[in-house]
């Protein structure tokens, strides 16, 4: 059985994200998973996300950056529940901060692949570190602080 | 006659970009115009780029952010260029490092205001700071380094 992406554990009303939100039916819908200790997502931009030719536009890589952060902050953070504690859900994060530097252009014709690493977790916060990979070269590199989304906090809609 | 914004004087090769490029039809096609010494661009989001019901996705205000600031960059550098060195085009800018913070969440259903200002121009760099306005508030800000693109470095495509 195909495991399910930390994105798929958010409940439905905090799935509408165009860069993730299972319920997004225009957006992106990235999905993130384990791999060890660190996340992994995977991404092929179409055509049309272009900068220069050839090459993918920053907003984009900046997009999937904050998604796969939030979700490997989600994660992160229901992973250091204790097991009393674990719902069938994750928690939700939203992005605090998010510094992207792009160390080269980034070819639009791949499979782009996402490796997050947690840096800190503390209370509601979670410090997340991204490496952004295309055709084998790290393109961008991301540093995102997320916060998880108060108890008591719905959105409208 | 309406003025042209900053996006409207890239040569048609670098105006392919997802965010501002005047030649990409499924893209944002973001426009930016001086209004004193600070740089303004405006922008609709549409109903599906929502992050949670009601409030704008992280990705789009980074991605506006970026372009708008790649813009400012670009028209910064012209401005400063000696007349007899100014063609009919704008210099390119490409981004180095993005910031943003996310200050509040950005509602969705307004028009998002965004006001650059020139922090620093050395040589190619142009370091731009902005602010991303909804319904009167500040949202969110940037810090963008944007870089231009070496005159003998052309787009494959």
């Amino acid at each position: 059985m195909q495991k399910l992406s930390f994105q798929e554990y958010y409940t439905a009303e905090f799935s509408h994200c165009y860069g993730c939100g299972t319920n997004n039916k225009d957006g992106h819908q990235l999905k993130t998973y384990w791999e060890g200790n660190k996340t992994i997502s995977k991404f092929t931009p179409k055509p049309y996300h272009t900068a220069l030719p050839g090459f993918v536009y920053g907003g984009l890589l900046a997009s999937l950056i904050d998604c796969h952060s939030t979700g490997t902050g989600s994660a992160a953070l229901y992973k250091a529940l204790p097991d009393s504690d674990k719902s069938e859900n994750y928690p939700r994060c939203v992005t605090a901060q998010l510094k992207v530097d792009y160390l080269s252009p980034t070819p639009i014709a791949c499979v782009l692949t996402l490796i997050g690493t947690v840096k800190e977790l503390k209370g509601r916060k979670v410090v997340v570190s991204v490496e952004l990979i295309a055709k084998g070269k790290v393109t961008a590199t991301g540093e995102v602080v997320v916060v998880q989304v108060p108890d008591d906090w719905h959105p409208k809609g």
